[in-house]
């Protein structure tokens, strides 16, 4: 038994549903799940779509037939994933380990399906929690002249290891265009805020300054544009005036961990696709 | 331009999805929305779909040749109805007015696509509200050993009427098998606690006694057993040791009139489904 | 019996509260609450206590009395009142309605403990709400270059009927300096963001743009400056690209209500403390 | 600079916060934090106090003056502890690594300032866990007709390490009234789910076929009648039909370990105080 995930997004017309689940019914596939959105403004539909095949399927043929027919004929921008195949994940880290644990965690109990193949950090602090946990710590200083040597050390790293995605759990530096070019829409980022109020450096102490009642926290897609991509995933957390810095920064830990490794569950499931620099999240 | 809203659940096979939009695409309808859900463990399939015609539809003839041919072939239990006609909702009352004044605000506004052809009270306490908002009351008394008698007037008034659906606004009157027989799934109520914690009567005061430190409300369709009918909606407000038994009950306004409201409109949109004594809700 | 509330605020030094505990015991009463708070950045103390008396209180002598004493000895920002004089409410609105409704069927049904003389508006399509609550109802045209007047208008009305604080219920307009200084953080505002992400005008426009996936709401002082004081209390609801702009705007009404009720309860109960364009929020 | 902490709880009467403070104010205390609360249904006075001594401070001495006076004066039930001093704390695990991980990551970050001697176990899975963190760990394991061999071993080692609080992190044990005698109000266990409601074995298989909409976990000190002790702290995370079992275990887990950190970072503080089998937790 072998599982596709497909993702659709194309200008909206009629028929689109139809087309597609004739197909994959016409190339003995059962539809397991369909969830689809049309974008009214837009005039966009978008579509997710989970198809089983009893026999050995030959993926590569059935992404050209599909390619070649509806696709072709509905104008669509698409990807036929197997649902199989585990994704290999890059964790880039500076000094805060909240988020390390946490996605180790997980991943040692069985809860994340991805491979780590690598941890990247400007600093060598975290060296033993990846060694505790078994994972390759590579330390690659940034030094404030020879950002794009270090850069280039990265990518030559995630290029060796078929890096599929980044995470930045709470990596401190500003990623180049030249990375976010080699992995568009696969760097995922946690901000330790409730984007868009607080965008940029020293979020909870704005948030004190400010006097809000509730922090925040949000995962997104790294875009050009700082702390601007795409808005995977959000939660909040309720605070009072007895909330000093130091407190807002410790209840943030908790929302950034929970909020960042839903994120990464979403992409690792084929449940995020991106659009005008928003996400269509699948149910 | 028709638009019409189908429900279905059906044993899950393969083929469905397929089958019923080549069906509306053949029939020259737009659809432009899917939801579609399979409960592996029961392995029951669950659809909502909307769909549009732009010549005028014969609604009659279209739910003919959907029961003759996609229906039968899947042994379906369907409900194909016109998005357009809005229903008729029954509101009944005993003497707290919180969810009263929130409906009608709400219906007054604009903002609950309804008629409310009728109010039921027990006691003539609301009957001021109802008149202020223009809606005719109806003062019932409930007695002890003639609660059939009651009913019976209940009955003929929404008959009279032609109600679709009856709302329980903190009716604090429990409802006959004969009522609810009369209107399956169809008699939405409010109960002041986070079901199936504190079913049954006084629910703020066994929170309070407990020491809970979330409470809430839920929204759910009326069955024979009491507080146990399928769950629309639920939602929390945290709550702690300082809140006295009366802040509780204030407190719980909120939830109960802001959960309320929430579990009609999803109904009103029929995107609430009834299988197993659980809701499905379509998104 | 009386009761009576006192807020404090003045730097922070010890003996504070056994200074202020020890004055109300020498005064025979007998303290039923006590908060306090210690902004340790700023060095400044905050303290809000509930005191009975069982005699015949004599307000103003005890007000002298512990200004003389402790107040001066400890340099103190201070406020006592009794706490059972209802305050006088004037709420102003535009066209919607939602909170208007929302406010004045918690009124009607003895929630709030206030007075509401009038309303005051802009437009006079609501006006058909506060007959049927059987509150005046005062239209106010406001015309582009004759805001003075408009607002003369109104200050008239406020003072003639001695009015405590304004709540400003989705009131479309700008609130002249004028104005605030006549109402120093007794303006209460409900502005539909999660503050300071989207201040100003059209922000579920914005927050659609943005791709959020949670909206808020924020109930403020008003200040000199917009949508930038001091924040009473917040609250959020999820969303996901389902929602439509007019989707963000039926749900924002929902959390608007609440937020705005909320904060005036606080504001009634004396519980809020201004300080530095933040609030304390006693328990 | 010594600080120690105060929690007390006495009938209600007149002048005990004067009493109080002007007793520590009287030994050149300097009280930093005061946080008090009447259950006016009970009449019990609860009182949480923080004081700074700025000499060498006689902590035996502080409370015997402070028993022989006001304690007895107004027949407190109290206790004064020094708040530098770490507590020591064992963790109680089965097979579920979720929370183990989680504390120990919370642990070795210095967000949690404690000391755990040991991890006790009635299976050897996890004990790699607690080597790569290294922390002593107990394989004892728990056979059916010989529990209260198994109990004597772990009340041994807790004695010898001197363990001031337990911490079920998922034990799947009951707990022996022995053991809670040895430890009143000082084994803090998570629960699945939003108790009362699936209170016992396999609470995310009753919320699945309850059909709720939220679920919830619950952290609560032991006593003897299962899953009945006082409330610490509860949280929920919203559901829906889409999640099968197996997604509500996975969303309870981070439920869980958020809930549970809670509750012993407000036990380690000193926050909680039980009365009536319910919490009083300060600020």
């Amino acid at each position: 038994m072998s599982k596709i995930t497909l993702l659709i997004h194309c200008p909206d017309t009629s028929g689109i549903i139809a087309g597609v689940t004739s197909f994959f019914h016409g190339q003995q596939g059962n539809i397991i799940y369909i969830d689809q959105y049309v974008d009214r403004e837009n005039k966009v539909f978008f579509m997710r779509l989970e198809c089983e095949f009893s026999e050995d399927l030959k993926l590569d043929r059935l992404k050209q037939k599909f390619g070649a027919s509806i696709a072709e004929k509905y104008e669509m921008t698409w990807k036929i994933a197997s649902a199989e195949a585990p994704e290999k994940m890059a964790i880039f880290v500076s000094k805060y380990e909240h988020c390390l644990y946490d996605l180790l965690g997980r991943y040692k109990s069985g809860e994340l399906e991805v491979e780590i193949p690598l941890i990247i950090s400007n600093h060598d602090k975290l060296q033993p929690i990846a060694e505790s946990f078994g994972i390759p710590f590579y330390h690659i200083p940034v030094e404030k002249n020879r950002k794009s040597e270090a850069e280039a050390k990265q990518l030559e790293l995630l290029k060796k290891e078929k890096i599929d995605f980044i995470v930045l759990a709470r990596y401190m530096q500003i990623i180049s265009g030249e990375m976010i070019e080699a992995f568009p829409n696969r760097i995922i980022n946690i901000h330790h805020s409730f984007l868009p109020a607080f965008a940029g450096a020293k979020p909870y102490h704005s948030a004190y300054k400010r006097g809000v009642k509730i922090i925040g926290a949000t995962s997104h897609y790294v875009t050009a544009e700082l702390d601007a991509g795409p808005i995977i995933e959000q939660d909040i957390s309720r605070i009072s005036h007895h909330h000093s810095i130091r407190d807002l920064i410790l209840k943030g830990r908790d929302l950034e961990k929970i909020v960042l490794a839903r994120a990464i569950k979403l992409h690792l499931a084929r449940k995020t696709l991106v659009y005008n620099n928003k996400t269509v999240i699948f149910t």
